[in-house]
């Protein structure tokens, strides 16, 4: 891992006992990737911020000063994984946010993740996202469902959760968003009630090789091909879900393939099921 | 305020940027009213800590442990509210909990609010409480429904929120449960679906003087009295909810009457609305 440094606007060095983070998960953050010394989608993840930081009423910090942040970061790294966390900031036993709070922030860069050379293995998780429209879409830090899908994940050993929201509908993995392909359409499910809206999912959708639809557990257990998205990994195909299976599909290698021709880092995500 | 002090288990001061609480909200807390030296509700928040602690299979500090530093946390403070937060710990892009966390916790002695010499003034938030049962009733960090909820609050000079459920169902406060006088009767609203099981409003059901029941809007504005509960504050009229009034009611005199006898920290909540 390489070292990671932690940049406030009150201070460099150091989360304050107080932080409000800490005590409500009361911030945002992004997961950005980092290629070649850049961060391709940066405007896509400083956009979902800003849409965050807006709904919250987090006090977003100079842009400017961010973006020198997060050059001086990733200086040098050919491939890694760069986390921003914004915290609104410090104080106030209560949950009413201080006024003035000065928001305090953080940058750390991790490792890649080793690349997927199969298919994943993705389990119906237990545990539902719960409805929550002021919330959904945005990238806070709220995160207590996924831990619970994931601990789930991880006792079954598989590599990844589907969630459906309290109603049953289908939503997305417990860390990736969902791209069915049924009938010769890629789809996606909505992230209006709840979820993220992903910035990988947000370009597929820009670019109109994704369509938002509602999906049922039995549309994804029907679908033709089926892949997780998100902005670390690219596209990643599914093998298994339960009983079903799915073996390698060129609507995913094509989707793979138009999508490495704008983001080269995800060439090494085109992977067979 | 007094000073206020942060221990850990794998540590004595500091908390590490990676630690989970801070990125996902994944702990919990309990906030304890101290009284003479002493935490009398102490029994029914650790009840509460160890519940959460095993629904979200976070390591619980030994108890014994904990409890010392309490002793000397508030050794001499006559009146005054302690916060005790516990983190599953550090460590961990991603949201998997490692699976050999140690858990890592803080406490802050933090001054007694004054107490209130009128009946609060509540609102109905617009921000509503999703409906999540693998949370409910504990005390988490997942605290962003909470904090919109007081900004609304904030913002339109009440005293508190009233919040309810996705499907329209009052729930509580947003930081207070709700004790509705209905037909000669005490009820509160169930928190299997969402909602935290305040310490003072189990100790009010578990004498019998307030009965769980599903509560609509309606019932609390035509309600012959209505007042807020917590472990911190006791019980506290309220006195008007948009353009309802309430004035003094008995049962509520009553109840905090009674309560006081056990409790005697809770006789300065003895006002009437």
């Amino acid at each position: 891992m390489m070292s990671a440094s932690y940049l406030g606007c009150e201070r460099v060095g150091g989360i304050a006992a107080s932080n409000r983070g800490l005590h409500y998960g009361d911030g945002l953050f992004e997961t950005l990737r980092v290629h070649q010394g850049c961060v391709p989608l940066w405007p896509q993840h400083l956009a979902r911020l800003r849409a965050g930081a807006q709904r919250l009423g987090i006090a977003l910090p100079d842009v400017a000063f961010i973006e020198t942040q997060i050059n001086a970061h990733i200086a040098g790294c050919d491939a890694g994984v760069l986390k921003l966390l914004l915290t609104r900031g410090d104080g106030g036993r209560g949950y009413a946010p201080p006024v003035d709070a000065l928001p305090v922030w953080q940058l750390g860069l991790h490792p890649l993740p080793p690349a997927a050379r199969t298919g994943l293995h993705l389990q119906v998780c237990q545990t539902r996202l719960a409805i929550q429209p002021a919330l959904a879409g945005i990238k806070h830090c709220n995160r207590l469902e996924q831990v619970l899908a994931r601990r789930e994940v991880v006792l079954a050993g598989g590599d990844e959760g589907l969630m459906q929201d309290g109603d049953g509908r289908v939503v997305s993995a417990t860390a990736a968003n969902l791209l069915v392909f049924r009938e010769g359409r890629w789809l996606t499910p909505s992230v209006q009630r709840c979820g993220v809206a992903g910035v990988l999912r947000g370009r597929l959708l820009a670019q109109d090789w994704v369509t938002i639809a509602e999906v049922s557990l039995e549309d994804v257990e029907s679908s033709d091909a089926l892949a997780l998205c998100n902005a670390v990994r690219g596209i990643l195909p599914v093998s298994t879900l339960g009983t079903r299976t799915w073996t390698a599909h060129p609507a995913i290698t094509d989707l793979q393939a138009r999508l490495a021709m704008t983001y080269p880092m995800f060439q090494d995500a085109v992977v067979s099921a």
